[in-house]
């Protein structure tokens, strides 16, 4: 089977599989888990930050960071297609009970510009604006990265209106490579930014949240009261530095092959659009005559499975366990597709 | 002075006064105030509804039925425009811990069809659908007064989605004067209503819920834990009644001016655009040439106020206090102005 | 009717009526109600505070103050009798998620030491304590006052474990009548304190939290969160100006008529405790033999209404409506009551 | 190190690690995941249940749970003791806006007339009592197991009052060994039980929540908003079953230990009071000559770790990497202490 549905769905290999058995563990609650413990320090000095705290999940990551940057009935700005509006169970409002403030951006990605826009005006009847979060790189925009400049003209608004700023990084180490960024020069922009373990470094579990020391200072109560506390951690954590340490700059080929599939794509009479590919994600739209579900069976007895994004619209997302040889599979069934 | 920033500033009459003090009055949270007791019953019976609860602002009614309607992470499908996402403190994240799902509609109004593509679908990551909220008229929309077949259409797809329907009916009685509807057709249609008695009618303090007995169960709860509970309601209520029998028909007249002031506005060299004119609400933008601010000042001087709206629009609104004097005055203001 | 079922029952006379009725008004939203300015002002100045805003019952002026104490998930120190937590339809974790930590009290008060020992320790898997709350006079303690000495020890561990210190005013002003004590002294010792308009000073609505800017500078957010933002209120402040012009002093004759009416129960046979009679509030405790429903209804009988308080108890309160000859009434029907 | 503070403390053994190696595991996002589908399937049977779902902690399990049966402002009545209420961050009241009603009972257990006792009167002005909950064994109550007749009992009042009934088992397996009951006796009485696999039963991360298809139909979406979505979640639902295999049994050990370590403290001179044994957790309170940083520190000293619960009591708990080797060299620490 062909899973491009998600970058999600990978699995261990040997090697990190042997490296999570080998981790020394301990009781995290009691912060006696060395594993996670070295974890957590390399990516706060990695992004040049002064803490770091281990998830199980990005969601819960997120969700964290909206609460410790707001007061119930605040705003956060963010984009129309951002996953803490879209795909987090309406955990904001839930959680911290906060709306989101929707920019119509660009693939998910808006201008500075448009935030000052979006701020409410400083009147007891409007919800008060007091967060702005962006998402690197874009999961419903198509895996978009984000033009550093315009992040930079961002976080001066933040500064003038006292806005904190979060990074949703789910793939931002998709953009690090693509752009050839630093993670510092985004910890020097954001007050938090969570990182995803499982997507693009294919680990099975985890996500970290990184700040410095006085906004992380409540983010272990947070993470107690969503019941985010674990145990014996160091397993999944072994699994995150071996990521680290093997899996970040092969994410160029995810690129690589993504950007082939999205121009055969593009050459596709059935295809009415695809959007521009800069990582590892694909969008396209096919023609009105083709339907959703016919396509996606059709691909499904080759073995390929892909996913549906409503509005006629599908995506493929490339990761670690989709092999050269799947890819070359993949090209030759969508060249031989006949509708 | 004539005031016409906004229908809520006007102040009871002689008639009105004596009615609120000659008020029969008891303890309303023993509910034993026969006055309030009176005007739920008719606003209930008006509607054709089985309950209605007193309440002492129409933030607090529509946040109330937000509530009832709804559990924490839910969602509500409203205008972009709307007052409970608007101009309500950000209280249905705090209060209700649910997110507006807004409708990019026209003057505040959305179709049926807007509707259906704005349902979550049934995930668990999404957050779940469950209310649909109007306003007519509509604040922001400049008074607009819904097309009622696209209301029963709405309703529709509420019955086949399981969506509950609320009416945000602050202005309730401008469309019902300017449409010659009767409220027993609001009643059949929506599972909630909030009416005001402070902006067109003209009563000091309140506003009222109005639903069925099943819904409306736990209001009397919700107000408590808001603190909404008050006691000699009486005063207020008979107000109210007041209102009600002498403050209704003569909405038309503040709907006539209002279309005279629009009207001469439309002449104006200085006025960009006016909106359309159906109630008691005159939304129109100056030309980029005439500063906001310059312009708000000179009517000032005049001893006239209205209200910026943001983005070089303006807001009058017409009411009881507004009498044809003050009309006049007015139009001959305006006529003579020069920038 | 003799009604002593609370001291909320009372309604305007005619002085307070007529000072309501001449009110000058204004809408309070744009803050352009002088009356309600008038009243806010000389109560903050009476309790030596910067700011004082009006609010619709003393639950809301209660639940507001705890949401500008408090964040989510942290919790207030006080009374097992205390009202937030009794009788407040469970607001506190409602608005506010917090929860009660609740002291075992002596007739709803308690001491600073029981006040250390409630703190939780300072580690993530605890809720963090961050507020202490106490009712003077007592409620369901039976109208007690506290020992003015006690509430500064409690003041010294609030300073020293930055906690914040609200008092529930409900029926502060007899407190204050009674021990002979200033509300500058109270002023001087909390950060927040509703006081109440309704109950012993007579007026049909309203309650008043008092603050310094610091604290209060989200007051009227969080009012207008929960709808208690009302317009033409000058009515209702008027009232409130009456009543601490002409109610306050007397308060001093509801309090002897209530020990005049403790001091016959126990001398009654059917009765097996009185509780303390400090101020306007008498509990009691009926013999088991006799039953509490037949109880009431004899008295009910003779024209007298008191009110249950579960387990056995009773309660009757004096108050303002409650006139000598009703006085003369009840203690003779007392003495010759059966059973 | 000989580390009594807590069952968490476990590292897996050989076996379990390899268990977990080879687990098939799958997008748990997806309910792809064979093995932790497997797990949810086993415990659903083996307490008669329709359903259960995996949570990276018996903390969000528990969340998850309060959320599932109440709506904000309502209570729950659990002990004093409750871990819900003492050591989850206040996350009742966060998470689910809901209160605790504690019943002050004996060794975290109480009776059905004490929850009769409890349940609050049905009136607006009071929290609304939906929920009973219990810990089997009690944690703060030193491992007591409950008298399975007074569940019963409990569950009559929660079905004659339509209250929830909810069991922490975060240490029910140790109550099924020590009282040889069955799991399907409490699956027919609760509406959902968390059972914990980190403690006594040896695992690494994890817990699961247990309940019929009604009730848990929201389970998935709740531990989503919390972010307890997790990916490859087979490593750790595979330490699970292998612990259901191998360890359950075996806490007869733990047990017997406890009772002996429980037995010698007894006849210490230094030691005022020991808890009944009953399970694996001895509570002992030292004589007031004693201070208690002394005595961990001296035990420390000797490699010996346990834990202070406050008031001057001592924790010990027994448990799968306790050998008898270490329970021998405790012993005899224990007889040679001096103070």
């Amino acid at each position: 089977m062909i899973d491009l549905r998600s970058d999600t769905v990978t699995k261990p290999n040997q090697g990190m599989l042997e490296a999570m058995m080998q981790a020394k563990v301990g009781d995290d609650v009691f912060k006696e888990d060395e594993t996670v413990n070295i974890l957590e320090c390399r990516l706060a000095n990695m992004f040049g930050k002064e803490q770091a705290l281990f998830f199980p999940s990005g969601s819960m990551a997120n969700q964290t960071a909206l609460k410790l940057h707001t007061n119930p009935g605040e705003q956060v700005i963010c984009d129309k297609f951002s996953h803490i509006y879209n795909y987090e169970a309406g955990g904001a409002s839930f959680n911290s009970g906060i709306s989101c403030n929707l920019i119509d951006g660009n693939r998910g990605m808006f201008t500075a510009q448009q935030v000052i826009e979006a701020i409410n005006p400083d009147a007891f009847y409007y919800a008060k604006t007091t967060l702005v979060e962006i998402e690197n790189t874009t999961n419903k925009g198509g895996g978009a990265c984000w033009d550093f400049n315009e992040i930079e003209e961002i976080k001066k608004i933040c500064k003038s209106h006292n806005l904190g700023f979060h990074l949703d990084g789910a793939r931002i180490w998709n953009a690090l490579i693509e752009k050839k960024e630093s993670p510092k020069q985004y910890g020097e922009i954001f007050d938090t930014i969570s990182v995803c373990l499982s997507k693009g470094l294919g680990c099975p579990i985890g996500s970290v949240l990184i700040g410095n020391e006085k906004i992380m200072r409540d983010a272990i109560r947070i993470r107690k009261v969503f019941g985010g506390n674990m145990r014996q951690v160091g397993y999944l954590a072994a699994a995150g530095i071996y990521a680290l340490d093997n899996n970040l700059e092969r994410l160029a080929e995810d690129h690589k092959k993504a950007k082939e599939i999205g121009e055969l794509l593009s050459t596709m009479s059935i295809i009415k659009k695809v959007e521009p590919v800069e990582t590892n994600i694909v969008i396209f739209e096919l023609e009105t005559s083709v339907n959703e579900k016919d396509f996606l069976r059709t691909l499904e007895a080759h073995n390929i499975k892909i996913i549906g994004m409503g509005s006629h619209k599908l995506r493929i997302v490339t990761h670690l366990d989709y092999s050269s040889k799947m890819h070359d599979k993949l090209l030759s069934t969508l060249k031989e597709l006949t509708f």
